[in-house]
């Protein structure tokens, strides 16, 4: 049995006992979408909320994500239903701004290298949600975390996306292994996101079950009323009744 | 639910309602060894025996495996325990000698694009286990078994062992996402080998409850009495205890 | 400046002073088609006639090529050009059937680990050409040449085509720098296939330019008459033209 | 032949009819050292002179590089020697300072996914070379160039480093057919840092004469007087002896 630092974002404690299920949209999209699927989400027992507020998308010329005012409607679903809230921070020149507004940072992936928003991020009294690089190395991505650590922050929470692989059909290629090793070498916390890992809406239950079986310490999933109608990523989008199957069956394990 | 088409090993199902447990040394070292082992295993709750004679290694200059005489061996080990056994084919000339004795041929991840090979395995009446490549696609490993059931073989089961990528602490990244993958598209069973995906003993446990949980049709793991003994892959070796205690937490999945 | 244990291919020597021209279609797809080629070829300063007779394709319900008939139209097609011939074995069972009409056995990308062919080759008083396997590392592809030489066979010759990578354009990552490094490990020559290993017309040329610059022993081009109307891998192939223009530069260099 | 949209650096002309050599030693170690390289450099026909000053590390506990000081070494070395300079940035906070002083700024291969400094550097009146990810694909590292381009400087230099495979002896891979690619999608100059994507010193005089026979537009090359004495990176760097044979030797191609 592994000794892990256990880190604590709102009422939601991260590594204990039992796992956490965070869930919400890849994109928030108004004030009434993000407040009316908190309180679903909330209604069939997530933790904690997700929800993209600024996008890191691969050409400029895609939607960016509604930034602050997304930050806002996140704040204020939290205010209505409870959840603590995490959301990406992409820029050093935002932190300040979203301070006051998040529980919890997330990093993503293609931030995890940024050493200069870790560092920042080491000064902050808020928990980091780090996602792994694209192709990073186990040792690198624990290195990344140290860059956080190192400045005085420890509230540090891993999340395991999927690496890059010449797979064909899933997105990218869940390493849950590497996961389970990466919490074995850290003591810390480690999460998975089954929805960016496969990019298919029929493994996120599987690799839900998986991840629990595993000893992990919760899942991050993409929830939209209708997936085939959000504005990204809506192939590994699951709605409402799966997303509550799933978190029925995963809490049996 | 999948309707899966189940494959018969002497009086075991692959591809039920309950996970099968495929176990044994890495290299068979003597008559001895696996007989004892087979016992072991046999009282345990293992469904299927299995041990390497003729080995793939690197180096033409490494231990290659007794051969078929210890495919014999293992015969006789199944005459004891009543256990079907299971063993690597790495020639097209072998098959022949080897058909009276075993219950399933393996294709190891060397051999899954050796489609001389598989052309002659689909013209023999026993079950094969085929292993995915070092970095084979989803649809490469279907089509390989196609080279198979296009001979008139049909009795084919899938085994996930883990995937090529920069990884630096695990040996391979096991792919759980893709074998549920490839379960969905073929209607096949599809184990997973824990030991050779990951390389890490203390992984082996995870991963069998994570391949369960996922809804996989079984494990095939390595077991030695002194794993650190053993003649081939001891750092991923399991010994007789840890298996049991394995076997007996997934069997509550 | 490496010394390099020269490979002799009818009159054709490969690891000598000058880089070797190997060309010819995908597929043999005919004795008429062949033997134009050959002439074609053999006019624009080719030094080996390369061409698929057993073709090794994803599936099994794919061109599998003419077989026996297609080495005996390359032999005719060696009778009036003079032009020493490679032709990939796919099966052990081939080997004695093929010997009296083959200059150079190719052991292809899917077989490089497949150690029973490579050590009946190892028996055998022809060179051989081996490829690199999809995502084999430099000491596997060192390895698998030693089962043939450790047979008695040292006439090897190494290709790389390119290994497996998240690439989105290109077919393959050809690794010309691993392709350096392997003549310096093993003192043996190395050629390289910029077909395979980029899947696009255009980058031939400048993969051609680059091998020789390097200092590699040669390529090996796929060239038909009519690119797009070949058999098999027509956007890899190039025309006449464009062939002549290649060797006529790559020879300055 | 393609049109390339030039990039002028100080006096020097990237994308045009002849190859660039950019050189310089990986870390800025003193004043005085950099000065005394960039003399050696120059001498030997080098164009641009690069250094690292602010040094990305994969652990926060390694030399992290002389920052803003050394900037300004390396703008002393360039009033002396006349050389361009090119380093890299890794804060948005650190560009408004830095742009006094240097000629060309680098995004480095861990901050090429990092937007928000990609586009304040859109806004900026100073060339950019964008070196790719680890594992970023060929639109990815397009459309990281777009993020700047978009924001109005359109001076983007793109530069190959290698990308992240299961490769066991080269550090990484050189994806030289993918540079010419980018070259030829982009019609923008591309140049190739072979001391990074092979990690090994007798492979970067390979790769520079691969790299211009393919009509790539210049190289970057690590050099230190010392190689083995050099602060980081020594493996791939080369004296400057080496330096000044392969850059007599390049030019001839």
């Amino acid at each position: 049995m592994e000794t892990i630092q256990t880190v604590q974002v709102g009422n939601v404690i991260i590594g204990g006992t039992t796992p956490v299920f965070i869930a919400g949209p890849c994109s928030i999209e108004s004030r009434e979408h993000i407040i009316e699927e908190a309180k679903a989400l909330k209604a069939m027992g997530v933790n904690l909320l997700r929800g993209g507020a600024f996008k890191p998308r691969t050409s400029p010329h895609d939607f960016q994500g509604l930034g602050m005012d997304a930050v806002k409607y996140l704040y204020e679903a939290k205010e209505i239903t409870g959840l603590p809230i995490v959301t990406e921070v992409m820029s050093e020149d935002h932190i300040e701004e979203m301070l006051p507004y998040v529980d919890m940072f997330q990093v993503g992936t293609r931030n995890m290298y940024n050493y200069a928003l870790l560092q920042k991020l080491g000064k902050v009294n808020k928990p980091v949600l780090l996602k792994r690089g694209f192709s990073a190395t186990l040792r690198e991505w624990q290195m990344a975390a140290e860059y956080i650590i190192a400045g005085g922050n420890d509230q540090v929470v891993f999340c395991e996306r999927g690496i890059r692989t010449n797979n064909d059909i899933t997105r990218n290629t869940l390493d849950l292994a590497g996961a389970v090793m990466m919490r074995q070498m850290t003591h810390r916390p480690v999460i998975v996101d089954p929805s960016h890992a496969t990019g298919v809406r029929s493994l996120v239950g599987p690799m839900t079950m998986a991840s629990v079986a595993a000893g992990l310490d919760g899942v991050m999933i993409e929830v939209h009323e209708v997936p085939d109608a959000s504005y990204s990523d809506g192939a590994q989008t699951i709605d409402y009744d799966l997303c509550r199957t799933i978190i029925e069956k995963a809490k049996k394990i």
